[in-house]
């Protein structure tokens, strides 16, 4: 596909189980979607310096649900993400102007299989 | 959003936590999504009768990344339903012609939130 060229490969490459799952599933007014994705971008960023940040995934159905994964490998790097203060005025934001609504499902993976197209 | 009349209410309505997620993050080949497709509204109707289904989310960026979200109260309905003979059978028409490369992660959701606009 044409986009494989700039685009990492994914889905995202990950250790063996157990490691946790942060499922944020979520519905966009796009009110504002410059300030959101310049956003979005910042703290994609930022999360990678978390210790035990282990990747992300992120699909969005254009005008419709988006859902975006990210690894780690403990409780303690997600709970390290969650209090961090770029993270927490970004949410209050989210809150206040970006989503209709969203569910955020925090999972421990003890399973996992990939498939690669040889 | 003018699809939001036609679209169900998503993210999907969930029960409190404990409960597992089926992570399916994917990239397609697309050789042919008319196949594809029809089998994925036909498995989506069948995995409703599954014991334990509890709903699903999904979300694809046009030519890009997927990832669909299964949640089910137990391993038990997981299992079920990668048993399936019809599920069976698309997992291997998918290997052969449909992904370029996908992850499936099974994970028990510990915790969950919502937040959903007044």
């Amino acid at each position: 596909m044409s986009d494989r060229t700039k685009a990492p490969v994914r889905p995202t490459s990950l250790p063996e189980p157990p490691y946790y799952a942060v499922v944020f599933t979520s519905v966009r007014i796009d009110d504002d979607p410059g300030e959101y994705q310049r956003t979005a971008e910042h703290l994609s960023r930022l999360v990678r310096e978390v210790p035990g940040f282990l990747g992300e995934d992120a699909a969005r159905t254009p005008g419709g649900l988006a859902i975006s994964v990210a690894y780690f490998r403990d409780l303690a790097g997600i709970e390290q993400w969650r209090d961090h203060p770029a993270h927490l005025a970004a949410k209050r934001r989210g809150r206040e102007r970006w989503y209709e609504r969203y569910a955020i499902h925090i999972a421990k993976v003890e399973h996992a299989h990939v498939f690669a197209r040889e």
